[in-house]
């Protein structure tokens, strides 16, 4: 089993040397801008090790766990826009909008998205872009709630909300795994809720951060949520039982973990690196 | 064979009961406000006719066809938003973000592409999504050549803009039905040349109502190629020899539909209607 280092290793080389359509001409260079500007790659990592408890090569998995992270950096691009949440600080960086100005970020987050299901479709069957399609229509319906009710959730919304902007993504990191391993209906449910579980527990943590990270740590401007009156599990609960409600979540992620089936080791690895995870 | 008016009314009602992922919530009114806004339909119109002529059901057709009105439908609500083309008026109706708020307008064009994916991966192989994707980029990679060189284009970069903002996806819409009549790629090629040769025309008549149609005529802004100093069919020729290059252009189509197998006369049809159009 390669440790989660050695998966982000493989993930950075093939985002590096991912070959676009060459009809993006110069806009290239705003995609390879947001994409490798150093993310964590947790999504990517969190599939190819799922897929290596499932007995699949890095290699098979490798484009269906990088179409996740071009989805999730195509969110990030759109919701950096001065529309949207308007920050201009994006892993320590100049966000896209404020490098390459609002038009071209607006189109490289599109090519993302198209580039993502291209990647997804290099599969024999439709699956993996299928279980793609559907984790970014429920991250953009999350995003939707986020910017329509802000401020204004109770404690299920704000889980529906979180399920839906983080979690489905996440789940889908899991979920494609399986796609690409071609397991059953029955085997995916399992998997399906240790992607829930998951999901969850990084967005608790990611609330924590904003509220107790700073810039230089997190890399992005800390402390937006409460600026924008948004709800988190800080705002509604308090620092301190929100650590708490992460400690909870990390419990049943690991629950989960005991009823899969396999050596699965690394994820219990990459559960603890996101509780513990500064930024 | 059936008529265009009656390809187009199997579209309106396919688009008018089209399904979108309940995760959107209420983001699907957005949607369905610039989907269902009284296009043409020219694209899956075409695509319906096409398949026809290769002996395919428009009820097999009909999700490919309509995938490409859905990226025809992202690209608008993009394309006018302030940061791109600025236009506030589309198909005689605000435009989305004008109507619904640039971010939900932005959010919504994300939904509409992704769910375009989602309809095109309805098919058993990943051949229309493919041809979607593909076509999608060189959409994208055309729009970025217009916002960054504005009114600064000879007559080759003219030719190639529009051979990727206008043609990739008119191509497309015969592309994707011969994908869905599982074509082997001798005959596809011929079929693409037929596509390319629609494209070119469809362009040169856009420039040709942008610079004489009225807004009530068009449903959009008219004069704004103009306005925004960009190279056009007419500003680089003139309105007079731009009708002449439509004609010359027509001719090119028709001269294609003749070496395809088959009866094309409804695409002939077709054919006349886009160089006839007046809006």
């Amino acid at each position: 089993m390669r440790r989660p280092d050695e998966l982000r290793g493989l993930v950075e080389d093939f985002l590096g040397e991912l070959p676009f359509a060459g009809e993006l001409g110069r806009l290239e260079e705003a995609l390879r801008y947001s994409l490798l500007g150093g993310g964590k790659r947790i999504r990517p990592v969190l599939c190819l090790a799922t897929g290596e408890v499932l007995g699949r090569d890095p290699t098979d998995v490798l484009p269906a766990a990088c179409s996740l992270e071009l989805v999730h950096t195509f969110s990030l691009v759109h919701d950096d826009l001065p529309a949207l949440d308007d920050d201009d600080l994006r892993r320590g960086q100049p966000s896209a909008h404020v490098r390459f100005g609002e038009d071209v970020a607006i189109l490289a987050g599109d090519a993302l998205l198209t580039e993502a299901f291209r990647l997804a479709l290099r599969y024999p069957t439709s699956d993996v872009a299928r279980e793609l399609a559907d984790a970014t229509l429920g991250m953009i319906g999350g995003q939707y709630v986020d910017v329509t009710t802000n401020g204004n959730l109770d404690r299920e919304g704000l889980r529906r909300l979180h399920e839906l902007k983080t979690g489905r993504l996440l789940r889908a990191c899991v979920l494609c795994a399986t796609a690409v391993a071609e397991l059953g209906p029955d085997e995916r449910a399992r998997w399906s809720a240790f992607g829930d579980e998951i999901g969850l527990l990084f967005q608790i943590v990611d609330d924590i951060l904003d509220a107790s990270g700073t810039a230089e740590e997190l890399g992005k401007t800390p402390g937006k949520d409460e600026a924008a009156g948004k709800v988190t599990y800080v705002s509604l609960h308090g620092l301190e039982r929100a650590r708490e409600l992460a400690d909870d979540a990390r419990v049943r992620v690991n629950a989960c973990l005991d009823t899969l089936p396999g050596d699965t080791s690394v994820l219990a690895e990459i559960v603890a690196a996101i509780r513990e995870r500064r930024a």
